[in-house]
């Protein structure tokens, strides 16, 4: 039997200016994917090539990380584009950051859309094709929630060549139809290091995850996506890798 | 003997949103380089999406032209940045148009800095550098002044693997040095058609340009800057390209 | 019986930066309020200052007319904001203008959201309620659209003591409710200058206007909008001017 | 004899959206103005908003603190602008967040550019002037450095009816002309703690401080100028909070 190997991902390079954001020199060693901001929702040319640098230095591969135009918001509030804007400024973005890796002869490895622009593409069929758009003329995959029924997904990638990574997520609950359950909701979020282990495990191991009402559902997952806002997501991170890795190893 | 070929390369793609200026429609058929604003002083996604598929159309090779970012002063405020500041910001903006460039299968084929950008590159061999470092990562070359001296841009661009293209001005006056005469001096902007025209056929028959003070001084140009913000501009633009066509057909 | 007067409004200072908008010398003359841009989805200070300039001119009662922050979409993209990010972006705007106003000892003398905010608050009572929120704290009247039932409106600018100013527009078809008719659906906009006028009249005169259904239907308004975009617009505007004035005298 | 009674002045409302920077909430019981972000190098509608109201909370005066249009650069780097695009967009941020302090019916009490424009200002007396024209509007005072020859400063601001409030450094070593020295140059900052609280005294008690060539110059300030960038800084504000205080109670 073939060993499921699951990645983890994790957002990245997320500085501004004079402001400092997230712990990345602690998280890097840990992940196999750095989602690296555009400049959009956060960072500038000076983060980025900085974040870069410290993704080959851990031989990371580096991930494009666009968004809405929205610094203040940081990407989190939803801005109706039409589909052309949508893809133009993807292609934008993702070829800013392209241009900061090729200068390193790292090459970019997938594209991850950020904040609100990331739900509203898995909502909103027209945006998913729009963000499609713009990724496929980079030749790279896209990353993308592992959903119950990817089949919507998959048609419209598979019209454009685009090869789809999907991810689940370590500490979010789930709903039945492999969404995530909304923050707003109780226990969206799960916070105990066992439970965390435990999703990681279960998605890793078995390709299944719990919901929200007690449930299990079939999750084919190729990443996980982790948080390192704080000492304690550090922490936690590790823990992950060391699971992973042990998972890997194991036959 | 061997005829000396000059290009005319023009600045466009400087609308920005709802906001239009030039009149690249006009222009674009009579030139051969189009200098194409990145969205740091002027332009944005769409504009510059629809700028390359007109200079595709009309078989024109398309430039970076780059900016300090400063929408609201187009570009033309000096800002002061540090190097690495300037050749990350540089390498974002061109990567961003490679990347709307090659969603069209068209080649980028130089870069020019735009404003006061151009002028700080040109006064200060710092800044030229950093400039340069940013353009060596695409192998692609500067778009530069065609000074009388431009021994101290060669040694540092040959350092780099950097071709120069030496552009000259058809309707700038010059100074003895073969800098150009500040807009602000008497007489700095020629107006006069057959003035223009006669400039026009210095460079490209001769290699020679006539300074503001009357002399006659070498300069050695690759191409020759036009502009096209209004109608006679664009009148103007017609007949050097005319005039360039017939000096390249005689014998 | 007493004369209904109505004023024209006009969107004015929409240049920004080197890009200009709008014909705001020829306009300016024959309006009654200047709904000047505040720098979020057009203009910049100093356009803002000349634009102030120019009212003062020619007695021009001006208001801030603040936008959802979108340079590049012109304020007309929808974005999703908090309650209190509209009303402290709001503040922070029409303060911008009334320190450019003060500056010239002129007044500030009413607020009109632009553009995707407009058409938002009319639709979200609670946007709605963060825009009255904003302006309550200078003391200012608030331009909305005259519909047939104004009274969502007006319970809660009355809790906040904020005056409603009722605007129509001259040259938009309107629904059977006092909204207008989407600009997509057929002759949404009027373009025969009898049409335009004839409308007028009717808002002016008799304070009813025929939806594009062919009926008639109340509709109180203070001031009817006007648009200046072209020399077509500034023609028609200088014949609402007169029209408005013939009837003012009138008795 | 005369008490003279010396205020501290810090920077505050730095934060960005997402990013946060400083320890507002710990230094602002301890000091008497809060210089306040407006949204050009630091800040946005909502944290000027908040910064008000922990300001009004602490019973805190309030001075604007503006800034060149660079958030990327935090302000720190100089740009080209024209005396009058100077003063505009300096009116335009002081309009700005005495709206929102208005909002509260709080007054705003100065203004204080931040910093290459606070430097630049300094040393180009027409940038002063600048500067001097937009404070002028609002009737209030600016703070800038207290120099040993201030002739030239109070000259333009008399022609404006401008009261300057001067301001020293606690931590910051003098030249013999009451500039700061340089940064870049050796013992340029204060670290030891003893230093501080002795300069901040020879300040406070004699009007006087150590220049770093070991000379003692006099220097009349009103206000000292604190850091609170970490958990040291906002110790040492507390110190230099009490060791004032006890100064202002003796006789």
């Amino acid at each position: 039997m073939e060993k499921r190997s699951i990645c983890l991902n994790c957002d990245m390079g997320e500085s501004f200016g004079a402001w400092k954001m997230g712990n990345d020199e602690s998280v890097m060693p840990h992940i196999h994917m750095a989602n690296i901001a555009c400049g959009f929702h956060a960072s500038d040319p000076q983060v980025m090539n900085e974040t870069i640098k410290l993704a080959i230095k851990h031989d990371v591969q580096i991930g494009a990380h666009p968004s809405y135009p929205d610094l203040q918001g940081f990407g989190r509030r939803s801005m109706v584009m039409s589909p052309d804007e949508i893809t133009n400024m993807l292609i934008y973005q993702i070829g800013a950051i392209k241009g900061l890796a090729d200068s390193h002869n790292k090459d970019l490895s997938y594209v991850k859309p950020h904040g609100a622009l990331y739900n509203d593409m898995l909502k909103d069929l027209s945006i998913f094709e729009s963000v499609i758009d713009a990724v496929s003329s980079f030749g790279l995959p896209l990353m993308t929630l592992a959903v119950a029924d990817t089949q919507p997904y998959l048609y419209i990638a598979d019209r454009y060549d685009v090869p789809l990574l999907f991810e689940a997520f370590a500490d979010r609950s789930y709903l039945a139809n492999g969404f995530l359950a909304p923050r707003g909701q109780d226990k969206a979020v799960l916070t105990n290091h066992e439970d965390i282990l435990n999703q990681v495990l279960q998605i890793s191991r078995y390709g299944k995850v719990r919901t929200i009402d007690g449930f299990s559902i079939a999750l084919e997952a190729d990443t996980i996506c982790v948080h390192g806002d704080n000492q304690e997501g550090v922490a936690m991170i590790k823990q992950i890798r060391s699971l992973l890795d042990k998972e890997s190893q194991s036959t």
